[in-house]
């Protein structure tokens, strides 16, 4: 037996008991005639000691090889420590050692095995499985099983089923993110790996599942920014004889006990917002509602008075950022520059500071006097103290550059608590968007998103203006979730296909198992889809999902560690009836 | 709202209420005065009821349309049934239906939506959609789901944290079953799926994790033998500081409590056996202890009689069939003809009949007399009434052959009873297996697996003979998980690869990282992966596991449904910097 306990079980109650303990070798202080050993597993630390007086010559001499990262055993009485650590678990006691074996050397690790380490992201990345043994990795890999198994059992409760869908299957025209997988058995024949369970789930659906979910691995071939991976984890859910309304209840009852669980406080209902709404209020369609800073739009305000830019704008839109009338002309002059960065594009930006004295002045005295700039003031409901930013330019254009210059003011002024959660959905979604480029309509959810009831007259004759009966679960300002009221109606859905620009011959070619299934009784049904990585990395506070995932790969879409993708020999090609085809 | 009941849910204590319901038209009766419809959900079945008297003409048209499979939704009275049915949970009820609308219509579908379809495996698995409403199929999905979940909250309660490791691996040289992802950032550059999260969860034991596990899919391109799939689940597991007695607890336990909930007994401990009694006892290394017949060695009775074929036989071995001496000439020599098959690959065998009237008599007489016929039935422990087969030859073959003809009357005589179980463990598996083909070693279970303590000195002298710290799980004569005590000692596992026939740099290039993380500090760890297809199958009292997985692939490794694998655009293969290079 390699233990009796773990190293984060003992405490007062065990003294005088002997004991086995395994672990790792944390720290060595090593006295001369003391020396201390903090012995580290999964579940603590526990300090062993070794004293000149107590201890015999062979044992003090064999503690004295060891280093950091050892992994050991040892027998022992627990007795009570000296110097009492009450911020550990087992800070009362220590284990005065009888018997050590080294149960394994270590070379000293690459970099420093603690919560602080000295150790850069790329070389924590090669030796990942040594970055896992610090507790801030270790921790997030638990709070992910955990936050896991409470989804499991919610979702099982509320009668889902996890039903397990395939992970080879069939690569379409559409699919240019899709991996694919050549079949050895099948020459020439590829399958694909699913960007996501959606048709496998609308089957499910139709065959009379009812309620399904899986936590399951989707994939997606892409160019990766920052914090994306080529494999990502999905909860998906699917449910049938349902509204809109079902699903919202189901999956804020989830998210709430999960909150609740971290929290520790009931959520309740979530509040809701339009798309519209939230792209008016907040210039986005995944708003932080953590704090207010809701747009004002001023058009009616600020037109006629010469100021050629605000004349020729189609939206004069801003925010007012409470308490900060005192920022000096460097501070805002670094915001406006902020705004004007590439990454935002902005023009520039025009304040209105109401001072604390009650004097309203802005940047643009010229064409507004003090009156003017009140009335301004009073739409904003800001108060002495305040400070007022405007910007202007093409309605879309604007909202987005607002949005921007609102998250960093959140950021800077600290309103952006990780802590605290904010969730919201966000309904209402269009169903289609205009694609310059191609020049044709897009799904804006994907094209199994049924058109709202009332809006489906506008397919025929402004079906930009058609909303969805689609929804996404925002979490401090981030898409935790989406989903979507599907359409069953086989004619409903050829029509969206012919929308988006399929022939109906494509249509068939890529779609056709799931249009032949709508005609034996298919079911309403409805779904949704939450990033599981993304959704554990903010519940606990955190925004870097890379953090949550325990092999993740790099930005190129590589595994530093295993050093993969890497080339395959030739005989597998071969094998395969494949050949490399490099450009240059 | 879709409905306020499921059609599992109504019984009397609902009667006089009103209810919404929806779901599939099962089946409909008409008898022009009157006319009912078993209407379906996951849940159950529930009998509405139109009629003459009751009902207004438009809604006995609107039903006089629906047809089988037919969706829709009705409103109605709850009332009680005149002729009950108790086999069903809302047998005592109909629903006298008062609105009705469909919600869509279906298709004649292509088999019989019912417990005993009409259609056939190729029909149902391309309309597997279908196959699913059916109970038979159904059922099979949510038993899975409901193991899954047990599986995953003992093994959550054991300290057990489950970690997704990548779907996205490196390929390796001896991957000759992996399949491959080529990469669009890396051009020339492959993934591989990994047939078994083996080297990951020993990195996580490395990292510290302590006790993981997971429930994962798991890829192998390979001919798929009748009941193989290309992809399937393990539940996989590892542990650190543990010895395999440690696995083996936690293991049992798991299995019990899944077949306690099965079987409704407790198990207590597992009997265990070595591979060598297995051998011995049962010609199988997964025996099948449902039933006795065990092997019985007579060498020393039989041999010196002139009875040629035995006297020049390595091994003279038998079964007793009990109480079956009576079976007629004709029966015994069909299953001579059974053992003759190239399956089994018997020359033949002998019998020997305990007459229930004491006689003992055999199909060598000539060579045995009554008194040494005897001493043989003794050593089988025989009684009137049964009858023994011997069958002779190579010690290996002749136990494999005689295992086959075990299993056999095994199933014949009805005592492979499916809703029975008999777990056991087998253990001491030999470390290597010699291939005559390759002319060098492979390992049993696979490279990493440790040898016994008391075996490592064998590995110098007689490699051959040294047994491993390997275990497999089998459960009515299945094995359902195997595992074993790995290596984590860096010389060890160096001279294990060069033992196996791996170069130095083979080795290098395709363990390193795992042979470079020996190097910080690696704890003892073991562990156990669970085929969870077969599991579940075997659990069920079926052993097909095909029907256990939602949308299974053929045995060409073929989607049918969906019709995967499938040709790919040529832009794909061009982003890829890939050609096919197809031969004849």
């Amino acid at each position: 037996m390699f233990r009796t306990h773990t190293n984060g079980e003992l405490n007062s109650q065990n003294i005088d008991q002997k004991v086995t303990l395994s672990g790792w070798v944390q720290t060595i202080r090593d006295k001369g005639f003391m020396m201390w050993i903090d012995l580290r597993d999964r579940y603590g630390i526990t300090q062993l000691v070794f004293d000149a007086d107590r201890s015999s010559k062979e044992l003090l001499e064999s503690a004295g090889k060891l280093g950091r990262e050892f992994v050991i055993q040892i027998e022992g009485k627990v007795i009570e420590r000296q110097s009492k650590n009450p911020k550990i678990a087992t800070g009362n006691i220590e284990i005065l050692v009888e018997k050590l074996t080294i149960l394994n050397a270590s070379e000293v690790p690459p970099f420093t095995i603690e919560d602080q380490t000295d150790g850069g992201e790329e070389l924590r990345m090669k030796y990942r499985y040594l970055d896992i043994r610090r507790n801030p990795v270790k921790d997030k890999l638990i709070f992910r099983h955990k936050m896991a198994q409470k989804v499991r059992n919610y979702l099982s409760e509320q009668n889902f089923i996890e039903v397990e869908t395939p992970v080879l299957i069939k690569s379409t025209p559409e699919g240019a993110r899709d991996f694919v997988v050549p079949s050895r058995m099948n020459p020439g024949q590829f399958y694909a790996l699913p960007q996501s369970p959606q048709t496998f789930k609308q089957l499910l659906m139709i065959g009379g599942m009812d309620r399904y979910f899986q936590i399951v691995k989707c994939f997606r071939d892409e160019d990766l920014r920052a914090d994306r991976q080529p494999e990502f984890t999905q909860i998906d859910c699917e449910m049938a004889f349902v509204e809109q309304e079902d699903v919202l209840e189901i999956f804020e009852g989830m998210t709430a006990t999960l909150l609740k669980d971290i929290a520790g406080k009931e959520f309740g209902k979530f509040p809701r917002m339009t798309f519209a709404d939230a792209m008016k209020k907040y210039g986005n369609d995944k708003p932080d509602i953590r704090f207010g800073m809701e747009f004002v739009e001023v058009n009616e305000l600020v037109k006629g008075k010469d100021f050629k830019i605000f004349d020729e704008a189609e939206l004069v839109v801003g925010i007012n950022v409470e308490g900060c009338a005192e920022y000096t002309r460097k501070q805002i002059d670094e915001l406006i520059d902020w705004v004007k960065r590439p990454q935002v594009g902005a023009n520039g930006m025009i304040w209105i500071k109401f001072q604390n004295d009650g004097v309203v002045t802005s940047s643009v005295n010229k064409f507004y006097n003090e009156e003017d700039l009140k009335k301004i003031t009073e739409k904003f409901g800001a108060k002495a103290g305040d400070l007022i930013f405007l910007m202007s330019g093409n309605e879309n254009k604007v909202r987005t550059q607002l949005s921007a210059l609102r998250m960093e003011l959140g950021n800077r002024l600290g309103l952006r608590n990780p802590k605290e959660f904010a969730p919201l959905w966000v309904i209402d979604f269009p169903l289609l968007e205009w694609d310059e480029e191609t020049n044709r309509y897009h799904a804006m959810h994907h094209p199994f998103t049924a058109p709202k009831p009332e809006d489906v007259h506008l397919l025929e004759t402004d079906p930009g203006k058609a909303r969805a009966n689609a929804y996404d679960l925002i979490l401090n300002g981030n898409e935790i979730g989406g989903g979507s009221v599907r359409i069953f109606d086989k004619d409903l859905q050829a029509k969206m296909f012919n929308l988006l620009g399929f022939t109906k011959e494509d249509a068939e070619a890529q779609f056709g198992f799931l249009m032949n299934a709508f005609q034996y009784g298919a079911p309403p049904h409805a779904g949704l889809a939450l990033g599981f990585d993304r959704l554990v990395a903010i519940l606990d506070g955190n925004e870097v999902i890379r953090d949550y995932i325990a092999f993740p790969k790099n930005n190129s879409g590589r595994d530093v560690m295993i050093d993969a993708p890497s080339s395959i020999a030739d005989e597998q090609l071969d094998e395969l009836e494949l050949k490399l085809n490099l450009k240059a």
